[in-house]
């Protein structure tokens, strides 16, 4: 099943997106929120749904409303680590992102005052279905687990690394940072390991590999974040990001005007034009 | 003016604590939410509020209810820096901590499953209350703060200096890590420049500084911050703690039955006791 949040900014209706057909959610939720992601989702028969119309053209905001944390996993594929310059990590290295960064897929991404490093990241998202503490195996994850979202981990590199006394979060947390959707895909339709993950830059394609090469798995993520936080339903785990970005030095960094694309199969496609920040924002 | 929550993890009730008596906030807003920090702090007329009996043995929650983010500055005392074997920051050094860490102010403080590295660290906490973005000096930082608060940024150092990557988060957001309270000093009342901070464990004294000797000040925090994310109303920043933690070797981490004491001066006090992980938590 893919649930998604159609039209403006505030002011989303939640949905089901059935082939062509769009289906209301109003009915059974106000909104996408973690109380429906714990104790609604599941049961969810889309047949009693009424049909939503004139949906063409809506905007898709994040298919979730804003998270309680948005949780990150860095150097998570082995290439991209030797692309950053690092070598491959034997635990998984976390840090966070402010959630209010997270806005829709195909939202403008603001550029910061200044920034001359502003970088693409595609991901596999995780959405929390259940309060999640200290899973006995990686394989209790999976029941903990509400659905998968696309999203791009947009990065600063000079605030992330140059101006940060090493710690990320710095470069990670300006507006419109991350950008979340079309949809998310219900935790049974999709197998977070095997999920092809593309990225392009002004049609150029950039990153083009599966989360069946990430170091550490969905299920084995979980299972070691669970050990030192407890995770809430609504939370959003960012699980990192393949090679390909302009930080290897292959490609150019952003500038107002680009164009950033992803794809991420079923979980579909993102298309973000990079804009100068102004008027205070 | 101090802003406190009394009652049971959960049933909070907004007050106002004048002097000995303890005003009930229940007629003006439902709870200390970003909205109340944002347009009703300012104009509240505590006259108007009608006194809350049989306030003995309440317990204080966190005296704000959950932040959109705890952002918090590291290393922001020079003395901090060295005992933790680091030269003082240039820029401030910026990480988040889950914000479902924040606990009430004498709320036990769960070590985690297998941790030998637990530390405390007082800080000065200052909560958000109007949305800040690309502020254009210190001197308009000020309008953008509802009030300040005593806290705790409890630390597994095992977690966030040698299982992390470098990445210090992973050692900072487990369960019951984020003590506030008791009360919110209003920022007409409070000078942020001129706090006395001390920490104690089992009555022995460990952290005595004052925030005269931070780094990077409250107003240079706010506006440096906010070149780089937008500071939500509710959001709570940490501005750094002072020498004197277990991890500068002079004093042993905290094991199961300690108690850790802090205290802010007009803050108010804090009291801990530490307990061990189990039934899953």
């Amino acid at each position: 099943m893919r649930i998604a949040r159609l039209g403006p900014s505030g002011q989303e209706i939640p949905v089901v997106i059935d082939g062509d057909r769009v289906l209301d959610l109003r009915d059974v939720t106000t909104d996408v929120t973690p109380e429906f992601l714990e104790h609604q989702l599941s049961a969810l028969d889309p047949s009693t749904l009424p049909e939503l119309r004139d949906t063409a053209g809506l905007r898709h905001g994040p298919p979730i409303t804003r998270p309680t944390a948005v949780v990150c996993v860095g150097m998570n594929y082995a290439r991209h680590a030797a692309e950053s310059g690092a070598e491959p990590p034997t635990e998984p290295v976390v840090f966070f992102k402010h959630p209010n960064t997270v806005v829709g897929p195909d939202d403008p991404v603001t550029i910061p005052r200044g920034s001359t490093m502003t970088d693409w990241e595609v991901e596999l998202g995780v959405v929390i279905g259940r309060q999640t503490s200290y899973l006995d195996s990686p394989a209790d994850a999976a029941a903990r687990i509400a659905g998968y979202v696309l999203a791009n981990d947009v990065s600063e590199r000079e605030l992330q690394l140059h101006r940060s006394g090493g710690q990320w979060s710095k470069g990670k947390s300006a507006p419109t940072f991350t950008p979340v959707g079309p949809w998310l895909v219900t935790a049974d339709e999709l197998d977070p390991a095997a999920v092809r993950l593309r990225s392009r830059v002004n049609g150029e394609p950039r990153q083009d590999s599966s989360t069946a090469d990430l170091i550490f798995s969905v299920p084995d993520i979980m299972y070691r974040l669970s050990q030192f936080m407890t995770l809430e339903p609504g939370d959003l785990i960012l699980t990192g990001t393949p090679e390909g970005v302009a930080l290897s030095g292959r490609f150019p960094y952003l500038s107002a005007g680009d164009v950033v694309e992803l794809d991420g199969d079923e979980l579909g496609r993102q298309r973000q034009t990079m804009v100068e920040a102004k008027d205070g924002r």
